[in-house]
């Protein structure tokens, strides 16, 4: 059943990784059910969802070829942070950037907003509308600390997408992502315990391990496969982690969606090792391919992964509604939740209930995957075309967010500066490290739907960067 | 301009204390305005006052008479609660209480749930419709740390009413008053830390502690006028505590309000100890004596005081919608906040911003307090007919809570379980407790329109205590 999407897959990889070039030819269908024994109909498959994803195109009477998309920049290179727990830092960079109301007159290329302007999400307004005007108004009342039952229940469905099998009294339904990662973390640590993250990682997961007093030791990370599992075992024996924190699909800020099988041997180490990993899922269901990939959680046995998530990217950040399926963390998990915020704002929480059960979840997510696709390409274009020669540039895989790396000299906090006085705002690198590193690293925001202003302020955003340099070099 | 709140204040306080007593006259008008130095005018306007609130009757040429209320149960009994910093237990218990979805077969007189179905709430649903058919889905956009600035500056304003003047840059809008205090506990404290509680106290803020690792010091606390300064000093003296955590105005669960000159000679203490107070306001806008008492934070210079509060009592809890003015712990409370959920929930806040700057919630807050007064007064009369003799009871001075004391040796917990098999659910004491004392105590919700039957549920409460205090003394 699932032979023509692995297929898909490992073409996919290939056509990524540049062993077709754009234009080329792709063998034939009938070389490939030879090659993979598999019949006719799979090869067919696998293609047309190629095409679908906009890989390959079809030449009539002569096959499929690679379509002809421009020559990619490369990518970042894997990254090499210290390996030694630090406290975390950056929190008054993080503060700039959360701390603002957004301003009309500045483009934000900064912050992790999904685009809400989507016809497809219409009917969630509808219901939010609807749950006002009922007589009985189930929204003004205390909901139970786990959640709403009927949102449990819908999470708990598109949750077998991933691979996993919950059951509605597994989940606890929180404040955003955020508030199912902080109780998650306080469930599994104490304060001074040592948690293992993926590096670069988004700044809130960084901020909470702060504010809740723990070291971070951050592991070198591949920008196309994900966390070092080579760094981390060694990471493992040395110090005594109590947490693994990593977001392995459609990773904020780098893109990448670590292959399944890095995923189960990541499990293994675990295991191993004996802790517990949080598994930030938050753009899982963004992955361009479809079917989305599995989660590590999908292959937990004994209960040591605490999967978090939310609606912020797939449908609005402003609802507010999370979730967390914490496995054996179940009670602590409860515990922080009361204790955090007693419960859960209710309307949205039905609204959303509604939203899925009426079908139209996935409808919505898959239009806005295609639309983030085509941002990714877009920007990747006015990245390479913009920007000083040398930059390198992450390769997406699924959410909205494009990592870019300068020179090792360059200063991404400056360039903020410059950008803030043209109306154009950044996420500097820095924020994604415990220890500041990455400071000539930027992540730029592509969920908006394609614009001549958003083209002129990536656009800004790469002279500026090349006005720095020069200015950099002559002064040197 | 206040000369006459003050008179009808103290008027008000000798009538509660039962110096003068039902049907007895009161002092004439001449009388009181050449006793007080005050025009005669003022006096009437007293009087008015007091007639307002049920205290006073007027009778034709002969003045003003205490009305004819039933004779009161007596108060319980000044606090003894053990005096050393505890860990805190009953997370089983408040669990219990609040993991449950509320049956509809079941009476619920154990929560904190406020009525939401007076028809002065209706505008709030109006707005929450109009913001969800708004074309620019102002409710789907991630809100800044602080909160919404339409929402800050409403509460600001608010706030005069307890003396207080805050601006909106001081304020941090939270997910409840849960997250208000939660931010505001760890902005202050490490674990380990003692801190200092009224005592009996809010189960949540007392699992908070909990959850974060702090020890409780409980004080005792008189019925009347709340925690006592005495002891209080002596603690201060004794261990190095950090933070008081009180709830002064219209208490959960005993509903007195702490006079002002206390108020204020509690914060001399916490200056001269150097510690910070962390003061739960969230019933306090539900006094039934207008205007409202003036908090601690409204004497507060140094910005010791962080003031908590919510929307949970006055409007509904399902909204989620709290604050903090941590003075000078807002950086802290800001880091605090954004790890623990980022943001709140927008359409809420924007909902209850129209609400009150569309005038409608002095209005709405004026007609719940006299409901809850006259539900006080029912429920009080109730226990005074349905209850073992010798049972006492709360006078609360605002809110919607009573408390009742039944004879030391009496157990709640199996109280409970034997009313939730008649449909009846209460709040045991002893989750009011660090340490689980309170056990012959339990607290009752009285916000519910009257009815006959909630009056039976009361009834079969007070019936099945007295047949558990006879097998008992028949066992022994
Ligand atoms: C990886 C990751 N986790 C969690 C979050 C927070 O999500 P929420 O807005 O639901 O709290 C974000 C948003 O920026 C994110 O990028
Ligand atoms: C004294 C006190 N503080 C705080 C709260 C929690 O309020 P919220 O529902 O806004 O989190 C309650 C509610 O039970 C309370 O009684």
């Amino acid at each position: 059943m699932t032979l023509y999407l692995n297929l898909a897959e490992m073409l996919g990889a290939r056509i990524e990784q540049g062993l077709y070039r754009p234009g080329q030819r792709l063998p034939s269908v009938r070389a490939l059910s030879v090659e993979h024994g598999v019949s006719l109909s799979t090869v067919q498959q696998a293609y047309r969802m190629l095409e679908d994803n906009g890989l390959v195109a079809p030449r009539p009477k002569s096959g499929y070829f690679v379509t002809d998309h421009r020559s990619l920049p490369a990518l970042p290179a894997v990254t090499r942070p210290a390996q030694r727990p630090v406290e975390i830092s950056q929190w008054e960079q993080v503060l700039e950037l959360v701390r603002g109301t957004p301003r009309p007159d500045v483009v934000q290329l900064g912050r992790g907003m999904p685009d809400v302007n989507s016809p497809s999400l219409k009917p969630l307004l509808r219901s939010l509308a609807q749950l006002s005007r009922r007589q009985d108004m189930p929204g003004l009342y205390y909901d139970n600390i786990h959640g709403n039952i009927a949102l449990r229940e819908q999470i708990a469905r598109l949750m077998l997408d991933s691979g996993c099998h919950v059951s509605p009294a597994d989940l606890v339904v929180t404040t955003g992502c955020h508030e199912a990662l902080s109780t998650s973390i306080r469930a599994v640590c104490e304060p001074g315990d040592i948690v293992a993250v993926d590096s670069p990682s988004f700044h809130g997961a960084m901020q909470t391990l702060k504010g809740l007093g723990m070291k971070a030791l951050e592991i070198p990370t591949d920008p196309t496969t994900g966390i070092s599992l080579e760094a981390l075992e060694m990471a493992l024996e040395q110090w005594p982690i109590k947490l693994i924190q990593i977001t392995p699909s459609c990773n904020n800020p780098l893109g990448y969606i670590m292959p399944e099988a890095r995923k189960k041997a990541l499990l293994t180490l675990a295991q191993r090792y004996d802790v517990a990993i949080l598994e930030d899922d938050v753009y899982g269901d963004l992955a361009y391919n479809y079917p989305r990939p599995p989660t590590v959680k999908s292959f937990d046995e004994d209960g040591r992964v605490l999967l978090c998530s939310s609606f912020s990217k797939t449908l609005a950040p402003g609802l507010r509604i999370g979730w967390v399926a914490p496995g054996r963390y179940l009670e602590r998990v409860l515990h922080m939740k009361y204790i955090g915020t007693g419960s859960t704002c209710v309307q949205p929480q039905l609204a959303i209930a509604d939203f899925i059960a009426g079908g139209h979840y996935h409808p919505h997510v898959r239009r806005m995957r295609s639309q983030y696709q085509r941002g990714r390409d877009l920007m990747s274009d006015w990245v390479a075309r913009y920007f000083p020669p040398g930059t390198r540039v992450s390769r997406p895989q699924g959410g909205f967010m494009l990592w870019v790396e300068l020179p090792e000299s360059f200063d991404t906090l400056r360039l903020n500066r410059a950008l803030l006085e043209q109306g154009v705002q950044i996420a500097v690198g820095s924020i994604f490290s415990a220890s500041g590193k990455y400071r000539h690293c930027l992540r730029m925001n592509y969920a908006a739907r394609p614009s001549a202003e958003i083209e002129a302020a990536v656009r800004k955003v790469g002279e500026t960067a090349l006005r720095l340099l020069v200015d950099h070099h002559s002064e040197a």
